[in-house]
């Protein structure tokens, strides 16, 4: 094991024995159920080294377990090599969870079982689940420590601190007074004095706000009590006053057990609660004419920003320059800064040649960064933040000749992602009801890729956001006319390539018949489909029709606001085939 | 309200005055969870007039509802008509089902409510969600009472008695010897004793036996105790000797509350239990080689007969002759019973010319059946039990010129029924994640169908049957080789025309490769599709390959069997397009 490591799981160790817990479970997450947290929060990262965005460390006296989803696999073995941390793998088939694991494979016959977690980073529903996994002869106790790590992470960062913007309605389509009025009128109507809030992006929604607190999420950390007659929000230096607030009582409080933290919960009075999902999440997943109008003319920035970059990153190949991964990320970077509105990266750009592409969430590095070469393909996954909406995007292009898996998997990855951009679907159709249109073109010649088809996005949010999603799981929430969802099929072959097709979906109205209501969705994502991969006779006509359409409406929209050689350069690559 | 139905009901609510029940709940089945009761069990059609397979009643003082699914909407409205009884529809987005309907709307606010059901008819299951439908400040008392219409229903049908069918290994591949080892071993592992087992067809299954107590389900009405050294079957004259049994006791109990009767259930010692799904469900859907072997070669049977009655039903119409629905149905059902080992029908057959068939369980009537016309489509929906397997085939025909709409919505039906056959999907996969692939061709022309694409076969046992399925609900259940299963997608225009293509299909290995392991359909139903319908250029070319090289194996498996006339008529109809 890494001495940095082994050292600080070493003196977790000797506070277990002192304290006498049989395990520590250390979440990825922070106190709002973030899915990036701040550095404070790094707490996985800082014990094991394992940078992927979502894992959670199991810590016993004999062993170390990291659990963590397909995404991050091939990462995660990188990176536990020679730390004697074992790899527990979800999101497959045999997946055992972590409540199952320490339920039935950790601790033998024991009988009391002691878990120590960091209160504040593990949501209630967790430890719920944790609990309900041990058999009944079994006595488990949880030790909740807020802040467990800060005796032994000594230089431990602080609470981030960023400027807190105001949106003016003419962005966000409704006043934060409407939303809480709004909100009140659902909590009487649930027989609830106030709400307490802690998730990041909820409360930036409902208040108009945005920060920079947590990389390429515009959040402020912060908790909001909004009772019938009051909006407390506990930011910055009254970010602890929730305490002091919640012990002062506020009638009978609406909670989500889903994103609230374990020890906030433990403090509430729970004869005066009532718990369920927040509504908020599904209301701002359904954007206003506004946020939608808003989010379709960034994507014609987002699009001019990536068609200069394809363009400069074709030519510079074509020209024999050495670019490499982190070169054309920046490049990237530095079109898209030149954006009005523009607030950072909606997330770490993705910028991978040939194998690495095969990571489906690489890390490009900054030093010694592989060269893209002529030949093969080119994957660069990005997205920013501007005032006005939220992108993300995922081109893969061939940077020369390639081979014909390369094509295949190319043109069949794209077949995955128009099918799905085609779907028609009756209303109250569920993500996973509609996630075999992306994949029966690869399912059709036996592949397969091991992520979700398609995240919620937010506007001006978290570049990742529920409720809906378009996936295997069952997840019963119905896309529904206002959410906005990724369609980013791919295929991954480890040591060869990855490809990935990535544009924003908005899901429209398509009329109603005898048949009853029926959805489309529209395509707001503005950049075209490379087709000198393509194998034609792999596409269908509609699917043909569907990629010249497309290519062409990128071209009469961007064409004009680019410069002459980049316009010239983009009607080639958009001419119909 | 009719008056025998009106009566019926009101001698009902009489003891319920009498015995103060608030509401009494009558269910559609029977001691045994059947889908289909015997008469004695038809307790619904009784009260009510309505004939459909599945209905339950709710009686109270100022309401009597009848619930059921989308299938029998159009068949309820009528039957239901003039008796004041409400239809309350299930299966559509908007439901509310029995237990938020006695929950929320039945009884204002009265608190202490007391339900009478039948608890031989009612499942434990249905029970507790009836329970737990209500808020905590409700006080809900089932009342159970066994056969409780047998004081006002005077010459309700006894238990039926028919002959007990031995199947000998070489038919059921599995000796009765092998099978109850298999669940002892079961049992063991779980920490039982024994199982009491209700659900006639996992008692067929198991003791490798048939009857015909229900029509259309070769099963006997029973029950069976397997203890470690016991088979214990309660069946004919000891059919009630299982209270004696179960009060005897046979130590830790293993029950399954998903189709254990209630009542039954009340008698046993919860101490002394253990609840769980019946591991005999999903087994016996996986249909081990002898029983694949039987079921394909009986649908060699089945094909001759259907194309022997398909080449009858062509010819009497092109002679000119007055062919009614129910002649039709006269005729296949002889075809089917000259078939060696044939032992009756799988389902009432569904013979419905025009708008008829819009009725997807319509009903064809004994007497003045409609003509079936030169012109349009004529559906036929049908089965046959045998000695060694189960059928269910759908075809619809043109029976001469049909409009433009009849032949798109042939053709699209027919689209989405070979996308299915076609699938290949990875290991693991449910039926609700490739049920796209049956509607989505629909889906796409804003058509769809009210019921599930595809339901589980027996081998020579119901023909519906669990646990997997290919439907929009969220059944988690992987489709696994050795299970067969419908693919039955349809349209029907109310007034107009029904369209469905149904043939049985069993899942098979395809392969395994880096991105996994793969399954794939073959489709085991023999028997052309009429291609006189179709718009070809509706299909993809991969659909018409399927098509030409599906109606070609028909043609040459069937072919060297069938008399002169009808395989010279057969080669024409399987002609590629």
């Amino acid at each position: 094991m890494s001495n940095k490591f082994a050292d600080r799981i070493s003196a977790l160790r000797d506070m277990m024995r002192e304290s006498g817990w049989d395990a520590v479970l250390v979440s990825g997450s922070d106190p709002h159920s973030s899915e990036y947290p701040a550095p404070r929060w790094k707490q996985v990262e800082w014990l094991s080294g394992f940078t992927g965005e979502a894992g959670d460390l199991v810590i016993t006296q004999n062993h170390v377990g990291l659990w963590t989803d397909t995404r991050y696999f091939i990462q995660a073995r990188r990176q536990l090599e020679g730390t004697g941390i074992e790899l527990h793998k979800t999101r497959i088939p045999e997946q055992v969870l972590i409540p199952e694991w320490l339920a039935h494979f950790a601790f033998g016959e024991k009988n009391i079982i002691n878990i120590a977690i960091d209160g504040l980073c593990q949501r209630v529903s967790d430890i719920e689940e944790i609990k309900s996994s041990f058999d009944d002869d079994k006595e488990v106790r949880i030790v909740s420590v807020p802040d467990m790590l800060d005796s032994i992470w000594t230089d431990r960062p602080a609470i981030p601190d960023t400027r807190i913007i105001d949106l003016d309605d003419s962005i966000t389509g409704e006043s934060c007074d409407d939303k809480v009025d709004w909100l009140r009128a659902f909590l009487r109507e649930k027989g609830c004095d106030a709400m307490l809030i802690s998730s990041l992006d909820e409360i930036a929604w409902i208040l108009n706000i945005r920060a920079n607190d947590i990389d390429y999420n515009p959040l402020a950390i912060s908790y909001l009590i909004i009772s019938q007659d009051e909006v407390r929000w506990f930011v910055r230096e009254n970010y602890d006053d929730v305490y002091i607030s919640l012990a002062e009582g506020f009638g009978r409080l609406f909670v989500d057990p889903g994103t609230l933290n374990f020890h906030l919960f433990s403090i509430l009075d729970k004869n005066n609660i009532l718990t369920g999902p927040s509504p908020i999440k599904l209301r701002k997943a359904v954007k206003n004419s506004v946020e939608i109008e808003g989010m379709k003319k960034i994507h014609i920035e987002d699009g001019l920003a990536m068609e200069k970059f394809l363009f400069w990153l074709d030519s510079s190949i074509k020209n024999g320059e050495k670019i490499t991964e982190w070169d054309a990320a920046r490049k990237l970077g530095e079109y898209r800064a030149e954006i009005p509105g523009y607030a950072g990266d909606s997330f770490e750009t993705i910028s991978a040649y040939g194998p690495g592409a095969a990571l489906p969430h690489y890390i490009t590095p900054r030093e010694n960064a592989p060269v893209i070469e002529k030949g093969g393909l080119y994957l660069c996954d990005s997205g920013g933040q501007y005032t006005n909406g939220t992108t993300d995007i995922t081109r893969t292009v061939p940077t020369g000749p390639c081979s014909f898996l390369e094509m295949e998997d190319y043109t069949l990855v794209l077949k995955g992602h128009i099918e799905l951009a085609m779907a028609v679907f009756p209303k109250g159709t569920a993500g996973c009801q509609i996630d075999y249109a992306a994949r029966s073109p690869l399912w059709q010649a036996m592949r397969n890729f091991g992520h979700g088809t398609g995240h919620g996005v937010g506007f001006y949010l978290g570049v990742h956001e529920g409720p809906q999603d378009i996936r295997q799981n069952f997840n019963r929430q119905p896309i529904l006319p206002g959410m906005i969802t990724s369609d980013e099929p791919g295929i991954y072959r480890e040591g060869m390539h990855g490809i990935r097709h990535e544009n924003l979906i908005l899901c429209t109205e398509a009329g109603h018949n005898e048949f009853g209501e029926w959805l489309k969705f529209e395509t707001i994502t503005l950049c075209h489909f490379d087709t000198g991969a393509i194998i034609r006779n792999l596409l269908s006509d509609a699917e043909i029709r569907w990629l010249n359409n497309y290519n062409e409406t990128v071209y009469k929209t961007l064409s004009p606001r680019l410069p002459d050689d980049v316009s010239k350069w983009l009607r080639e690559k958009t001419k119909a085939i």
